[in-house]
């Protein structure tokens, strides 16, 4: 049993309103010195077996369908 | 400049619609092998200066209070 986590964050020219919003956000509480923020989606995955290279392929394959629009976003696999 | 990056997700008691719909469309596109499938968020902060301890904490509370909702969602911020 692996635990693959997949990060999916918009491109970085893709424009990004909720990100903006927290950044508006921030700045009315009070928090400074905070330039960007951008939202994304994490994703955990609990795998069966073994995640070797062809695995972990099928999985960014998987990846590329189900989790992420590869258009507009950009996204990693990682073991962990 | 620093990026802090704060990744958020549900507590393990909390049950995941998304993550469950996710598991159900891996399951009818082919994907085996994956037993489940939680979904959360994961924020991309630009920090001026040093992120020190002190700074570090100030950025937990603006996560606690901006980013994650610490009744149902844990999260972990750490400097990238």
């Amino acid at each position: 049993m692996a635990r693959v986590v997949v990060d999916v964050m918009l491109k970085p020219e893709i424009l990004d309103p909720q990100g903006q919003a927290i950044l508006g956000a921030c700045d009315r509480l009070g928090f400074e010195g905070i330039s960007d923020v951008r939202q994304g989606k994490r994703f955990e995955m609990e795998v069966d077996g073994e995640v070797d290279d062809a695995r972990l392929e099928e999985l960014r394959q998987l990846a590329a369908t189900v989790l992420a629009n590869p258009v507009i976003e950009d996204f990693e696999l990682r073991v962990e």
